[in-house]
C-alpha cells in the first residue's frame, strides 16, 4: 500500500494508541501525529495520524455506543472532506460510522454519503459498491422499501447509470457494459405487478442512456440478473433499492468489496462493512475491505491526474 | 426417478408427439396415453400421458404466445389439481406457464399457486423454492414492490415460518433452523428506515413462533442474511418479498430448485424456472429442476404417508 500511497489518519492519537495497547496490536512504528491539516506532497512522508483531539481517550467504553465517539466520528469526516476540498490529501477514505452514535449526538445525517454531498455541494451522486466479480450503484439507498417506488425518476435513473458508466470506464480501462434491474418481480412482466415503473421510468432513462452511446441492458427481472453468466458479462448492476444491490453483493464479496461515492467533487472510498462494536478493541477485526478502500482511493486519484 | 415414482403427464399426447420429432429427442418409448384419469396404484405402471386434447398440436407454433397455448395449460393444471384432491395421482408436479398466454386467453390468475389455492380452498399457504444450499419462502409473492409493506402482518407472516418449519422438518427430518429477514434497508436500524414494519409485524412474528418451539431467528438485515456463513446454519429463510428471496436462490441454485406450494391439502412442486419461449422446441432446454421437482414429490409423498 505505500507504493501506491502516503496514508493520513484523521482521528485521535490518543485513542489510536491506546486501541494498539490493549489489543496487542503489533503498530509498525511510533505514531506520528501532526497537528495541522498536511499537505499532500513531499512535507508528508510516511503514515501519520491528523491528530484531531475530538475525544478523551480515557474515557471510551469499546464496544459501547456512546454519542462523544460520534460527535468524534463526525468531527473526522468533516475535517477529511475540507482538507480532500482544499486538495491537501488526493482522496478520502472512510472507515465505518455508528448510525446510532450520530443520533445520539444529535447529528442528521443517516450516513456519511449525505454528509458528502452535502459538504461538498454535490447535486448528482450515488453511492457504488465494487469488487472483483461484483459492482452495484444504487438509485435510492438509505430509505424504506415503502418509498423506493415514490422515489423513481427517469432522471435520477439515468444519472446513476451515467455516473456509474464513467466510474467503471476509470476502473477497468475500457467502456464498460451495464445492467439495469427492473424495481417489481419479473421486472412487472408487462405491469402485471407495481405500477409500470419499468415502462415509466426505468425504460426510458436506459433508452436515453444507449443513445448517448453507454452500452446498457435492462430493465431486467431482478431475480436473473445476478445469475453466474450474467454476472461474466457485466461491469456493473444499476440497482433501484438498497438491498437489490447489497444482497448479491455481500453473497459474493463481503470482505473485499469498496464503497464509492460516485458525483462529488473529490474522490471518496469506504470500507463496506459496519461498526462490528462486538468485537470492537480485539485486534479480530478484517482489514481486508479497508486495504481494498485504500488501493481504489490511489487508483482513482492516479486516474484523475492523468498519465 | 422411476424407481421413486410413476409419472403421470397431464398434457395432449399429440403434442408431445410433435415436439418429440421435431425436436429430434429420443423418447424412451412410445408415448402411452390414457384418456380417463388415472388410479395411482397397480393400474398405471409406466410412465404415460393422460390425453386432455386441449390443443390442436398442428396448429401450434414453437415460442409463440398463444392463447389457446395458455387456455390448454390452464386445463391441464386443473384437471391434475382434481386428480390430486381425488387422491388419484399422489402429488402434482408444474412446468411453467407463460403468464401473458393466461391473459390472453382471459384466465385471471398471476400464476399455479393463486389457481392451486383457490381450487382446494387452502386459506393459509405460501410458495417456497428449495436447494441443497439454500431455501427461501415468500410473505408476499407477485405483488408491486410498492405493495409489499402494505401486505405484511403479524399473522401472515407467522404462517409462512409455520408452513415453513413444518416443510423442512419433513425434508430434512429433524427440527430446522430458520432466518426471518427484515423488511428494509439494515433491518430498518430500530426504525430509522421505513415504517417500523421490523418493529410492528416482523419481530412479534418470531416471537410467537420461537415460544411455539420454533428454532427460528430475525429479523436480520437482508444484506447480511445471506452470508456464506450464515447460510451454512440456516434451513430456511423467510423472506418479506419475491425478490428478497429469489435473488439469492437463483444465484446459488438456478437449475436446481424446486417450487413447493406449502399448506396446500394436496402435495405440489414445481420447477423453478420460467417457459424460456426462445428455446422452445429445441431440445435443449435443461431438465435438472424438472428431475428434481418430481424427486421432492415423491419423498413428501413418502413423508407423507408415513414409514
Amino acid at each position: 500500500m505505500l507504493a501506491r500511497c502516503t496514508p493520513v489518519v484523521f482521528g485521535d492519537a490518543g485513542v489510536l494508541e491506546r486501541v494498539g495497547r490493549e489489543s496487542h496490536l503489533k503498530l509498525p512504528r511510533e505514531i506520528v501525529s501532526v497537528d495541522q491539516p498536511v499537505a499532500a506532497g513531499p512535507s508528508v512522508d510516511q503514515p501519520c495520524v491528523l491528530d484531531c483531539q475530538a475525544v478523551d481517550a480515557r474515557r471510551i467504553e469499546p464496544g459501547k455506543i456512546d454519542a462523544a465517539c460520534g460527535r468524534a466520528a463526525f468531527d473526522y469526516v468533516e475535517r477529511a472532506v475540507q482538507a480532500a476540498l482544499d486538495h491537501r490529501v488526493a482522496a478520502m477514505v472512510t472507515a465505518p460510522i455508528h448510525k446510532e452514535a450520530f443520533r445520539l449526538a444529535g447529528i442528521p445525517y443517516p450516513g456519511h454519503t449525505e454528509i458528502l454531498a452535502d459538504r461538498t455541494g454535490a447535486r448528482r451522486y450515488c453511492m457504488m459498491l465494487t469488487s472483483e466479480k461484483i459492482t452495484v450503484s444504487l438509485v435510492t439507498t438509505h430509505v424504506g422499501l415503502c418509498d423506493v417506488a415514490d422515489q423513481l425518476t427517469v432522471e435520477r435513473i439515468l444519472e446513476v447509470i451515467e455516473l456509474t458508466a464513467a466510474a467503471m470506464a476509470r476502473i477497468r480501462g475500457r467502456e464498460p457494459r451495464l445492467v439495469v434491474c427492473g424495481l417489481n418481480p419479473h421486472a412487472g412482466e408487462h405491469g402485471l405487478f407495481g405500477r409500470e415503473e419499468e415502462e415509466r421510468f426505468i425504460a426510458p432513462a436506459v433508452a436515453v442512456a444507449r443513445s448517448g452511446g453507454i452500452e446498457v441492458e435492462g430493465p431486467l427481472s431482478p431475480d436473473t440478473a445476478f445469475l453466474p453468466t450474467r454476472l461474466g458479462q457485466t461491469d456493473a448492476h444499476v440497482c433501484m433499492y438498497h438491498d437489490q444491490g447489497l444482497v448479491p453483493l455481500k453473497m459474493l464479496a463481503f470482505d473485499t468489496a469498496v464503497n464509492v461515492t460516485l458525483g462529488l467533487p473529490i474522490i471518496r472510498t469506504s470500507v463496506d462493512h459496519g461498526t462490528a462494536m462486538d468485537i470492537a478493541w480485539r485486534g479480530k477485526a478484517k482489514v481486508e475491505s479497508l486495504v481494498q478502500a485504500v488501493l481504489l482511493a490511489a487508483k482513482l486519484a492516479q486516474a484523475e491526474a492523468g498519465p
